[in-house]
């Protein structure tokens, strides 16, 4: 076969490959992509622009399809509605419930059948406002409808702000009896035309949900940036008790001393006295950390994801913690008892800086290093269902996922990492072993463990 | 806002572009996408290494999944079964149905099943064999599964061959009881990594299934290449008849002049020993022919898609005859008394060559021509559900679909096409009106209308 040429937009014949072929030719093409992230201040004041207009082609009607989170509807209901009245711009708006168990084709059949209604037309992008959940089913369903039409992510979790909202993947879950759970099974490599980020969406989620957001943060930290994870050791938890510098989370129903005593223990509700305080103290003078922390986050991620957008090359740092993480958060689905897709990722990462420790890569002192920050973020080190059996076959499938190899990153330093392909069922079940006994009695996550958030 | 650097792989920080906006970030990629196109003479040859090798990369498993047309299985199971153990591949295989009431969402579906108990590997190619229903179904369902796998098509129609092999579209149809059936309204482009085209293939195809596969080579001849219109005018019936070189159509049983003369009229037994006359003495000769046929319409075809493959310029050629018949082929489903696609995209041209004749951009001489070979190769250029509501209906949904204008592909010579944008309600009908008249006693496409095929 005579070599093929490069060019963009090329079509061209060449020497038939043999095998009774007697013409063939090669189409080759280089689409370009783009899309922008976008950090805004103030995106629900009904005299910025942005929501409304930003994006909106010309040639479409004067209108906004949203689709937003439930517990975002919940919360900025009253005040999406009176941002777009303010603005003049009509919308129609399906609510998603955001839960991961709803993040499967039923969802998606329901956005296409209110994208039909509505008549979306092929360049009119539609808004997402949401967690992760709904910002990847908007994203799948928008690049299949009409073969694809434009989208724009506002995301309202920390999680979101920093890991779906800045990538190309979109997808559901896919559940059966026989196969069980399979996290993101189907899906699209599909860009939004751009993501509008406001760290404000922070002041109202709960600590759960803040610590979880900062899962994917410790991940891109311990991968790509020292910095990074010297503002999470240093600022973390007035990071996580000021929700990002935004509102400091109001006591919900403010308790008297003895309505306190009567639902919680006195330890609690010194607790929360203590953490209500230190959000006081620390809201104004954390904001710029918190963004510095978001904008990094953002950098390091679309630096990593910037020429491998595809995912051509399988060997991807940013996999950190998603080895071992699926078959966890499919195994306990999110809710109280469950794993949310932060703290899977974090569960897998503390592995593999144990995995990274024995092998020597990194010293006794940063493996210990990272294991406080972790603890002190209250970032889960230990989950029950962390089987050896049930994480090499976490293990097993992401070789099915990746090409046939392991491809699994592991740090050498905080801020670098490789990527190795011969870890054995041994090795890992020894590490599952010696991260397990730094929780008991003695170990130095002991008191993680039982304290707990 | 600054100017933005364009070069491959590049993210970049760059001024905020106002309302609020604290920083953004553009993420611009040039994603290399190539696949090949081949013609084959001998796929299904035991000792073709082919079907069962080509594109098997390093690391996967020796095995093949297959995603079989119902009515391919029907007459080629047995040889596929024996040629792949002739080669020694153990295969997997889906029987898929390839009506276009197939064309849903459920059998995608039907696929995810199936993929996910086989375990198909992120690199491992599907093997889709089938006209351009399962073809387009694989496709699509190819695009979602682990974010996309790749597959081949081969296909077993002289539409497919043509058309749904060449380009990179995928997708399926939606039916709802308000909306009615829209076609292809969810899909994505995705190329598939190969198209192995045998026109072997269309001997087995019946005349209705050839014509159809014809409308959409019509289309070709008529917006890009007078070489192949000639080639219609020329060798169109033998093509028909001889099956396109291939293998001249057995007439199934035989019969007798006397069985003959009580199951038809005398003509139409006469007509059918003429036809299975031609096919013999011409299906040595025109296989040159044949190939010369399909090599023409692949290259125009590629040529047109090479440069607007993900359909960046919404003004295509290629959607010639795609404009009017989209709502023809719902409003009247595939089927003895429906529409094929080939015949409903013929529809669609022959309205378009009148609309071209009234604005005087071909002369009568030409339209009578173009009419002249539609009519000697039985592709349909009349039909009852040809109201001026409904094709009025088709051109305003096209217009959703384009961008908000019409871009209706006209012909202004065989074999070179403009796009226009300004056609009125009072312009289709009147033309519709011709087309109609043309069809009624006297109209010179009276005997095919009433002759039929």
């Amino acid at each position: 076969m005579t070599p093929v040429p490069r060019a963009p937009h090329n079509v061209f014949v060449h020497d038939a490959p043999g095998g009774g072929c007697t013409r063939a030719w090669t189409n080759y093409f280089e689409l370009p992509v783009e899309y922008t992230v976008e950090m805004y201040t103030d995106l629900l004041n009904p005299a910025n622009p942005t929501l409304a207009h930003r994006h909106r082609p010309a040639g479409t009607p004067a209108r906004r399809f949203l689709v937003v989170d439930a517990a975002v509807a919940e919360v900025y209901g009253a005040r999406l509605a009176a941002y777009f009245d303010a603005q003049g711009i009509p919308t129609r708006t399906l609510i998603l419930r955001g839960e991961e168990e709803n993040k499967t084709l039923p969802a998606v059949h329901a956005l296409f059948e209110a994208l039909v209604d509505f008549g979306l037309h092929r360049r009119e992008p539609i808004l997402a406002i949401g967690g992760g959940v709904v910002l990847d089913i908007v994203g799948f369903a928008a690049s299949m409808y009409r073969r694809g039409v434009p989208y724009i992510r506002v995301p309202t979790t920390l999680l979101a702000l920093v890991d779906a909202s800045v990538g190309v993947k979109t997808g559901v879950d896919w559940a059966d009896p026989v196969h069980g759970g399979l996290k993101n099974r189907m899906g699209a490599f599909y860009p939004p035309l751009a993501a509008f980020l406001d760290v404000a969406f922070v002041a109202t989620q709960d600590e759960r949900n803040v610590v979880n957001g900062l899962g994917e943060v410790m991940k891109l930290a311990l991968v790509r940036s020292a910095e990074l994870f010297a503002l999470l050791e240093v600022h973390g938890r007035a990071l996580i008790d000021s929700r990002f510098g935004g509102v400091a989370p109001a006591p919900a129903p403010a308790p008297t001393p003895a309505a306190a005593a009567s639902t919680a223990t006195d330890a609690d509700a010194g607790e929360a006295a203590t953490t209500t305080a230190a959000a006081a103290t620390t809201a104004a003078t954390i904001a710029p950390v918190a963004t510095r922390v978001v904008e990094l986050s953002v950098q390091m991620m679309l630096e990593e994801l910037g020429p491998n957008l595809w995912e051509a090359n399988l060997e991807r740092v940013v996999d950190y913690g998603h080895t071992f993480s699926k078959i966890l958060e499919m195994n306990h689905p999110a809710g109280p008892d469950g794993l949310m897709h932060g703290e899977a990722v974090n569960l897998d990462g503390v592995l593999c800086v144990v995995l990274s420790a024995r092998r020597g890569w990194i010293d006794g002192a940063t493996r210990d290093r990272i294991l406080r920050v972790m603890a002190r973020l209250a970032l889960p080190t230990w989950h029950d269902g962390c089987g050896v059996e049930v994480l090499w076959a976490g293990l097993v499938d992401a070789v099915e996922h990746r090409g046939g190899r392991q491809r699994l990153p592991l740090v050498t330093a905080i801020g670098e990492a490789v990527v190795v392909n011969d870890v054995t069922l041994e090795e890992l079940g020894e590490a599952l072993a010696e991260l397990r006994a730094l929780h008991q009695p003695g170990g130095m996550l002991h008191r993680s463990l039982v304290g707990g958030k």
